[in-house]
């Protein structure tokens, strides 16, 4: 940040199985300017690579040449030194993606885990702002967590850190997407809101026809028709909201134990549709989980929504080339 | 630990609502000599401390003058500037204890929480040496917990982070003794295995009959029974062993999933009667966490006994004396 780079904004790229997404992002964390476009991943990865070192190229001299450094969150599992070990969105194995981009734009590359990034971004300009101590829980279709210990983003042995959606909730309890059972996302994630709703629907036809109605057929029931439900009076949608809420409250009490955040933030596309399920939730968690751990806990929406992806990796970036390494 | 200090010894103490214990400790982690007292907590913080005083200085003296701080790790919630906020077996809130000592002895004086300590101790001198990312789990009465996180001791936004027994592991389940319902402590501490046990037996007699002959009374039924059973081949001993070791694993799962940790460190009472019940929750864990999470976990027993938490304590008072602060 000293001298001629003073201000030199430096680039975030958000790589997804449908999108990439890349932003030119300030020091302090505003988007100068931005680029989309389709991933199509299913070409394999050498067509996406060239596709994102173009759209490097042309926000690099849209930003006049002045950033920086590159910063990727990519939906995958990486190795710490810019290498993607597997993505099953990208159906990418072992790709030296940090290498491959940093070779042809000629600038140093950071790659980390979209969520982390994400939780990078909530932290230093999102609802974690100044915070040493916190967690965020992004809710989508799945869930993603990132946490922030003592002023240091949890990075984990493997750089696979911050699963809190694969928090067991439940013993023994209902089949996950990972090989586990009961975990946090098997009963709050997106997929398994959808997936509880219709098997509601399908044992109690009668109380489950406002769902089918609204979707169209059972099996297009998602966790939208759940909210769109509830919002409209169905029983049927209040209580799998009511149950899903409890669910979340039961995730975050052991959440907040462990890690004892000051602040918990919470985002995500369930969230954003469905904000008014934190009340519940934190009303659980401030009567259930330990009161030491309550003093200093505030529960906040993430901040920066679908940015703090692109804005985050930009700031684990700017972090890595000035301090030499990210987190 | 330059100059006239090198290889000075700092004290650690153990202060807990049986007993008070107090180590010289070498800069390698040696204990040098120890003192051990009971606590008669039920005189009230005052005598206890005037106790904490007297041995102290009977410490001091005995290393010829040379220790060079004192580090405390007691049952308690502390404040993370030497003051005890609530010390249920000690009967103690607010007390300014490490003001008190400090002006006593006239050395700097450290105070954290006893399972911190413990954690610190297995870290720096333990099974976990050398490692930046680990778990401590100790299972004895209760399950106390610990985490490093990159080089980091896990300490919280109100010093209680790290209480992995309070995660939750079954939503609704059995009744803790916190506020929460379903704790992995409710399940795998020793009260709740006597519990468990206690309820069987009750509800089933014919099979519970070993268990209450080897204990006298139903009401006698503790954990130690349940292993005892189960080394016997007591068929219902051996089933309230098998539950105990898939609730430990479905627990260590999402300590697992959020930590990412390299080692998995697990001590106390109950893993150290029965250690064989590892293997069973080991191998769940390599079945069920995040294939991810997986590549570089060790599991290990905990390495020094009851012995960590005076080596932790003042491990944590040199780190203290010669950084500037704990952790």
């Amino acid at each position: 940040m000293d001298g001629g780079a003073a201000g030199a904004p430096t680039l975030g790229v958000d790589l997804g199985g449908t999108k990439i997404e890349i932003a030119a992002v300030s020091p302090d964390g505003r988007i100068l300017g931005s680029r989309r476009r389709p991933t199509e991943a299913s070409r394999g990865p050498e067509p996406v690579i060239a596709d994102l070192i173009a759209t490097l190229r042309e926000s690099i001299a849209a930003e006049g040449r002045r950033a920086t450094a590159v910063g990727v969150g990519v939906a995958a599992q990486v190795d710490g030194s810019g290498g993607v070990v597997f993505a099953p969105n990208l159906r990418w194995r072992n790709v030296a993606l940090g290498a491959r981009l940093s070779a042809a734009v000629g600038l140093p590359v950071t790659v980390t885990n979209d969520v982390r990034a994400a939780t990078f971004g909530e932290w230093k300009f999102g609802a974690g702002r100044g915070e040493s101590d916190l967690v965020c829980l992004f809710i989508g279709t799945g869930i993603g967590g990132g946490a922030v210990v003592a002023g240091t983003l949890l990075e984990g042995a493997s750089h696979t850190g911050g699963e809190l959606g694969h928090m067991t909730i439940v013993t023994g309890g209902r089949a996950c997407t990972c090989r586990n059972l009961g975990c946090f996302e098997a009963y709050v994630g997106g997929w398994a809101i959808a997936a509880r709703a219709q098997e509601a629907a399908r044992s109690s036809p009668s109380d489950g026809r406002w769902m089918v109605d609204a979707a169209g057929t059972l099996e297009a029931i998602t966790a939208a028709t759940v909210v769109a439900g509830f919002e409209a009076g169905d029983a049927m949608s209040k209580r799998l909201f009511d149950e899903t809420a409890a669910y979340l409250g039961s995730g975050l009490v052991g959440v907040v134990n462990a890690f004892n955040p000051r602040r918990l933030i919470l985002g995500g596309g369930i969230v954003e549709r469905a904000p008014f399920l934190i009340e519940p939730a934190e009303r659980h968690v401030r009567t259930h989980a330990l009161e030491a751990a309550m003093g200093e806990l505030r529960f906040e929406r993430a901040g920066l929504g679908n940015d703090a992806g692109v804005v985050g990796a930009a700031a684990m970036a700017a972090h890595a080339s000035g301090r030499g390494g990210p987190g």
